[in-house]
């Protein structure tokens, strides 16, 4: 019994032990970050110098260029890792106007050309507008409302959602798929209100995706305050002409990199985690945002480590996917090489909802490896990171799940997020460097936890 | 025994009835706020129409009457307690020039004078300066390094604090006392290193308070960049003179007014819960942090309850103080009336940590009212209201301690606060809407339930 007792003891001691050299280590994870933090001076540099990297333009290859060299002097080994990605352009700047109005008379609207969208071309489309709310209400409206005419998506985002992601995944449908509903009734155009909670005067692009066998619309973002403008104007003027312009296309493929870097696990070398951002960008403002914040904290998860003397038991890969934008491809193509090699990801890690302050981690795994990561919670609370209730992960580390793989995605507060996302207002400025900080520090002690003691 | 089961089964369910119906409340709370809410219409009038209030001039008697005006339209009653307060001015703008540096030769640096500084006048005050980092190292300096010199106070705010607040709250002895510190010794001027996280070129005020029976040095802050500068240049430059004129001074007290308006209670109407922020601001920008934003959300308070159609058991009260940056006269007077009268105040909950995204309440209360509140945490969570952990209140309901009312403040997420903090950068542009209007709602939800359960 005595021995029991004593056995019992010293698990107890040690555990405590451990806890309190776990609490130690994440402290000095926080302090590096903050005293001798390189995210913020690498994010100015990713913003302001490279500039807005979308897929396959010049921006694009020189963040590849830019990132490998920056990971050389940090991992063990760097590598690019190919894959073709869409190589779509905006072309010149588009036109919306609303045309010979009683109200307004002709009047410029801000818009801009949906990702992956066919251009118009100089002739521009011309018709009707048909306002719409739901996909619901445009068949309900069917083809004889719908056809030679305009079809305008105008279904808010929803402000009451706390966390403002769930109001972006309750609108976004309009955009990504709004152009092909309207082409089975015959329309000639489609005008989507942007993906914001205010009423702004500038645009939200994003991606939109063609089903086979339709018509290709072309397609704009209309800011939240024309949206709302126009919205209004259609109330008395169900005839209103709007016009718009664009000159986007789509070219063919162009070869792009994921860039990746690592350091070697000293004890499980074959079990990786990975730990990542996408390095791709929409092209009006400099994807600070969305998502250079999210690169350069993967890098300074590994630089984090080096600089500590945190020899990692795993190997811990830091991954910056191209083409998160409009097309997925290097998220896809490097599942694809995972497969192929027979490689064990153990976990995946991504950050690409903002450079702001930490809240938590979402997941999208088994309930071990669920369970075990919120036994960590009273490790993350003291650095505000709480919240573990949500599903999620990433879109560049969704491919993974075929493989077993926990994805995890890193979840700041989201409440500033869609002010900036996809627009011209992505800029350095609008991020703050401690939230910036705390954010990468969050990921790198995660991290550490999931290289000491394994996710199951 | 099936009669107890009878019971047991109806009391469960009354009380999930219950927390199914504060659920509700709680969530109409919420979405009026961010559908319909008033408080950042009412900020941006604060702050850019009304402007800056600093206590006994035009903008604070503006900021008076424009919120006796506004609260006219929702409360019960709506009065003015007058208070005298102390009428310090700035006067012309401040210079702060090192002079005739052998690296810098002669250098215009960012300085504002210190609140409630005695001024330099037109001569100014010119010596070399001694560098300190604590009042230990300016004593064991003593008067003979001392005499005839400018003391210069540049300990930084410590950015490993992943709280802001309690970085300042280890740095700000220096504004505060360290004028009078440094009359001691025989100084003739003082410089404080800006109270800020980041390296920044403005400077950031606060008041200073004279010990009795000191001389009463003139004091300025300087911007945290030139606070650097400084310190750089004194490692080679021992006897590099500093030369800075101020033009401030302290007027007689002048009348003012806290500006109160309450929904008078159905029940217990002599119960009263104080919900508030303080009116006064620094001069320097627009006052829209601190604490416009705590004005607006207290109002917004009311008025949610107002508008939902909740007549509260208890009498809620908005409180918005006048004078808390450079004296706490309306705090104090408040306190005083509330004695005078023998008013029985339930709790009092100020914001005064600026309109960022909300994190949880701080309290000062004895152990069952903070416990009673913590047991509300579930209802809470669901808005990022999750932590309860620190000890708080608010400066201007602090004087309620001896009346034994329990103290509470919002908490809102501090990364940001110090970058705008007592300086010009404390403009309407800082708020996020969404952010604001979550914390009106917080507080809201928290009075709900205070007025409906009590507080122990």
């Amino acid at each position: 019994m005595k021995n029991i007792l004593v056995v019992l003891l010293m698990m107890v001691s040690l555990m405590s032990l451990g806890q309190v050299a776990d609490e130690e280590a994440i402290k000095q994870i926080f302090d590096k970050a903050l005293l001798n933090g390189k995210s913020y001076t690498w994010l100015e540099y990713l913003s302001t110098e490279v500039g807005p990297r979308l897929s396959g333009s010049p921006g694009a290859a020189a963040g590849v260029e830019w990132s490998r060299h920056e990971l050389d002097n940090i991992a063990d080994s760097v590598w690019l890792q190919p894959v073709m990605v869409p190589h779509w352009i905006r072309g010149q700047k588009e036109i919306g106007r609303i045309v010979n109005s009683k109200k307004l008379g002709t009047m410029e609207v801000n818009v801009c050309a949906l990702g992956n969208a066919v251009g118009t071309g100089p002739e521009g489309v011309m018709g009707n507008v048909v306002e719409v709310k739901s996909f619901d209400e445009l068949k309900q409206l069917g083809e004889k409302n719908v056809r030679g005419k305009i079809v305008f998506f105008n279904r808010p985002m929803d402000p009451t959602k706390v966390k403002t992601f769930a109001a972006y995944g309750r609108a976004v449908d309009q955009r990504g798929y709004g152009p092909s509903e309207a082409a089975k009734y015959g329309a000639v155009g489609v005008i989507v209100r942007s993906m914001g909670l205010n009423v702004e005067a500038y645009p939200h692009t994003g991606s939109l995706i063609y089903a086979p066998n339709l018509a290709k619309l072309p397609a704009i973002a209309i800011s939240t305050k024309h949206a709302e403008l126009l919205s209004k104007t259609l109330k008395s003027e169900k005839d209103l002409q709007f016009y718009f312009e664009t000159h986007c296309e789509m070219l063919p493929d162009v070869p792009s990199f994921n860039v990746i870097g690592e350091l070697k696990g000293s004890e499980y070398a074959d079990e990786i985690i990975v730990v990542s951002g996408h390095l791709d960008s929409w092209d009006l403002g400099q994807g600070a945002h969305d998502d250079g914040a999210g690169c350069v904290q993967a890098m300074e998860v590994l630089r984090l480590f080096k600089i500590l003397g945190i020899r990692p038991k795993r190997t811990i890969r830091a991954v910056l996917y191209m083409n998160e934008e409009n097309g997925l491809r290097g998220g896809l193509e490097y599942a694809r090489q995972a497969e192929l090699k027979k490689e064990k990801h153990l976990a995946a890690l991504e950050s690409d909802e903002g450079g702001f302050t930490p809240r938590g981690f979402s997941m999208s795994a088994e309930d071990a490896v669920r369970n075990k990561i919120i036994n960590w919670k009273p490790l993350l609370e003291p650095y505000g990171l709480t919240d573990f209730s949500e599903e999620g992960g990433g879109a560049d580390i969704e491919p993974l799940a075929p493989l077993g793989t926990p994805r995890i995605g890193f979840s700041p507060d989201s409440q500033r997020y869609f002010d900036y996302h996809h627009t011209s207002e992505d800029t350095f400025d609008k991020v703050n460097k401690r939230e910036l900080e705390l954010g990468a520090a969050s990921m790198a002690a995660l991290v550490f936890l999931m290289d000491k003691y394994g996710v199951k």
